[in-house]
């Protein structure tokens, strides 16, 4: 049988933590709802003591109906000098009214004796009272052994003395934090197996922060030597460098140790990416698994190979975490690369297609001059349609004019465009102002084009992205600009480039009504 | 005495392969000049068989004298069908005429069979003798076992053969490659363990790459199973989900582990923002250790715990690797963030100086409006300078126009710029053109403020950046633009931000001159 995993996620908590997140009551709630789909065990859902946002949250969620996760709320031991029951932090977390809750304590003596500043054995009683109080109010308890490694290295009895008051206490999780994320794997191995040798009746956790770039690697070594719940945050966002990723924890443990975490492993791209969304975070692309480029093949002998067998160059299947295999074009990369994109929209095209030699060709010159077709599909689809003779463009613009006034006049915008395009022997010139010369050229053009199609009105700007090639050579240096726009579900990019930033962002925005005319064709 | 390290920098070979890297000629000179005088030890310098635009680059390297690295250019076994010294890989491997060359080789039997499709025997016969005949010509050779862990996993003789191979052809060094980067940190341990067994005699290197989120560890677990040679690429770009990040390996081996890079650790931040910078590629601000959030607290019991005790919450002083501790939310930390960026121009200001509170707050303001003076220290300078009332204009921007004309008429720019300027009471009109609008605003304000600074024509522009702030916007999204210029020895960098990306450029140009000009008059 499968060993479980139990995953606890605390992007609300430890997450909230990261520098730039702030969620709303309503951000949370979806969050809640998004892991719960996925298949998370523990949904750590914030202090419900540290504001008053927090509490309205926390009545709202006991409305929520949740079909896999369990809720628990954050708090730390009581304070020295009230009893437990009588603690504003431990009533709140009672008025939280979750099945759980996650206590902190101190670990580390140094902490206890520097920061607390209270006696070593009184931390020891106020662990063991605080968990016993919460076990007689019918809670699931976590322990949570804060600065638990480094506590362990200066004074590994009396950190053991502090999961000892915990347990006797009653709690049902041991969870082993390193809180400044300095230790190394082999480091967080050792002190779980002694952990997990120590307490063989209770659950261990581990909460990895990667300040070192391991937290993914010592939660999986925590794991190998015997902890039961990993603690992280799904898309790794937390406190300086974040937390242990769950998202690249849940697929190594799958995939890579055949362990069982409960989730559907094919929504994990989705439930990431959503969860990112929500908090306004961007997954990098580089991101394991999740990444939009985790899966992207650039060398031309990869490409080459991964045609051949896919298990050569890829350590899974992208569908299993529900990504896709990606070939990029660059200038190493030869008709191997180009062909399988030509296909996508020309599956006739073979590698002998006199037609794939002229466009790879193309693609080479346009590259030299700086275009970069892997992140715009829609101007590389157009470039290729016309390769073929089978694109005639639906406008063709005369002339552009952009001007910039500084100061603006009174009341007005300091940037005006005029554009004059020609479609079947008929021309319109329009003229559209913005608060930058680029904005107001796509004023200018829409209303041109809307003349003859007014069917673009559909289609709108999501992203603009500019990027000097040749930086050596300052304000006469080239640029590139990339435009992404949306028209109902379908989402595409176009590029430019040119020495003249206006020139370059014109022609990315041109390509971009071209493409969405030419699709609506079809 | 300390253990040493050979840190193997891969940035301009297999870090060009991340999606969206592409390297001018130049860019990968100043890559080379900035991982040589920070200390690294060898430098992949990319693939001379590949592409011509490599060959210009080996010639242009040939010319440059480094201090501490070693360049090596890398390609593969030669081909089946030819004598090794007539192979056109081989050949141009020689041409490039670096002292050492990396050689990789298939050690996994499935991809000799399946995508060389060539015998088992004939690629260890191509291993031996490329390796021979690249020994023959005076190489150092480094061998790098390509899919050596699934090749050890699937049939752990023959990976083992092709190591045997490479040692008969006279290899310096056998590096250890997980091509997919799906290898567990304990599999490389028992893995390197073995070889290291095998072949006491020779160096032994780790390539990892980050596909499971583990290239960090897995490449320390190899360091501590005995391999001497590590590796990645320095901020962790790189096919699929990137290398294994030098930047990282190198503090944690440094930090955590007592060992010698031979580098100087507290340039480790600045250096892998230089590189991000060449790359343009955004270092995340969490990243360990060189990130702008990797030592931001956040949580109230961090802060309070940082400044009651730094090693409470920090694993390391961030100063050691040239970050520093930054407290979120918090008004104090405001002014001790910003005080000592003041000092260095100001040495007499202190947390009690009226001004400090009034800087602090006007950065605030300048930082939220997207301002971001990290990277743009004469644009501070001239900020508070101004502030502090030590600063008289030397000159007033009365109007500009740019003009962007397209088509350009015949023979002529598309570009023309109109600048009005005033000085002591006396205004010039100049106009100026060029390929771009920022081209030519920067023509007509540097002859406008040379009839009344002469001077200022010692001064020229280096380095123009553009960063799109908040890419949700599209083309009415801020921009900020940075201008790097040089006078003489002095090099500094200015900045602007705008929704016009023609007025952000002009800020910076216009704070360009007024800093050369306030320099040369003290």
């Amino acid at each position: 049988m499968k060993r479980s995993i139990e995953i606890f996620d605390s992007t609300l908590r430890d997450g909230s933590q990261g520098e730039g997140i702030s969620f709303s009551v309503q951000d949370k709630l979806n969050i809640v709802r998004t892991l719960d789909d996925f298949g998370v065990r523990y949904i750590e859902a914030g202090n419900p003591g540290s504001n008053p946002k927090d509490l309205s949250f926390f009545r709202e969620l006991k409305q929520l109906s949740l079909k896999n996760a369990t809720v628990c709320a954050f708090g730390s031991t009581a304070r020295s000098n009230v009893p437990v029951g009588e603690d504003a932090n431990i009533r709140s977390l009672l008025e939280a009214g979750t099945p759980a809750v996650a206590i902190f304590g101190k670990s580390w003596d140094l902490h206890v004796t520097e920061i607390l500043r209270i006696p070593l054995d009184e931390n020891l009683r106020i662990i063991r009272q605080t968990v016993a109080y919460l076990k007689q109010q019918g809670k699931e308890v976590i322990f949570d052994a804060e600065h638990f490694f480094d506590g362990f290295s200066a004074n590994r009895d009396y950190a053991l003395s502090a999961l000892q008051a915990a347990a006797e206490g009653g709690a049902d999780v041991l969870c082993l934090c390193d809180t400044n994320g300095g230790t190394l794997p082999d480091g967080i191995s050792t002190v779980v197996k002694t952990v997990t040798e120590h307490f063989p009746e209770l659950r261990v956790g581990i909460h990895c922060h990667d300040d070192i770039g391991c937290a993914v690697a010592g939660s999986m070594a925590a794991v190998a030597a015997g902890a039961v719940q990993v603690q992280g945050t799904f898309v790794g966002f937390g406190e300086r460098c974040g937390n242990a990723d769950l998202s690249t924890i849940l697929a190594n443990l799958t995939f890579k140790c055949g362990m069982d975490c409960g989730a559907d492993l094919s929504r994990l791209k989705a439930t990431a990416r959503r969860i990112a969304e929500i908090s306004n975070v961007r997954v990098r692309s580089n991101h394991p698994y999740i990444g939009k480029s985790a899966f992207a093949h650039k060398g031309g002998m990869h490409i080459d190979g991964v045609q051949k067998l896919s298990s050569s160059f890829e350590h899974i299947d992208p569908a299993s975490v529900g990504n896709e295999r990606k070939f990029l074009l660059s200038e190493v990369s030869g008709k191997s690369t180009v062909l399988p994109r030509l296909q996508k929209f020309f599956p006739e095209l073979t590698k002998q297609s006199p037609q794939v030699a002229a466009i790879t060709e193309e693609l080479k010159e346009r590259e030299c001059a700086g275009y970069q077709y892997e992140g715009a599909d829609a101007s590389f689809e157009l470039l290729v349609r016309k390769s073929l003779g089978l694109l005639t463009p639906h406008f063709r613009v005369i002339m552009y004019k952009a001007l910039d006034d500084f100061p603006a006049p009174d009341g007005e915008q300091q940037s005006n465009a005029m554009v004059k395009i020609e479609v079947d022997g008929q021309t319109e010139l329009t003229c559209g102002s913005g608060n930058g010369p680029v904005n107001a050229l796509d004023n200018a053009l829409r209303q041109a084009i809307r003349v003859f199609y007014p069917r673009i009105d559909t289609m709108h700007l999501l992203d603009y992205k500019v990027r000097v090639i040749d930086t050596g050579s300052a304000t006469d240096a080239k640029v590139r600009v990339l435009i992404e726009s949306a028209d109902g579900d379908s989402v595409f990019t176009t590029i430019g480039v040119s020495t003249d930033i206006i020139e370059a962002s014109f022609t990315a925005l041109a390509d971009s009504f071209e493409y969405i005319l030419s699709k609506k064709e079809n």
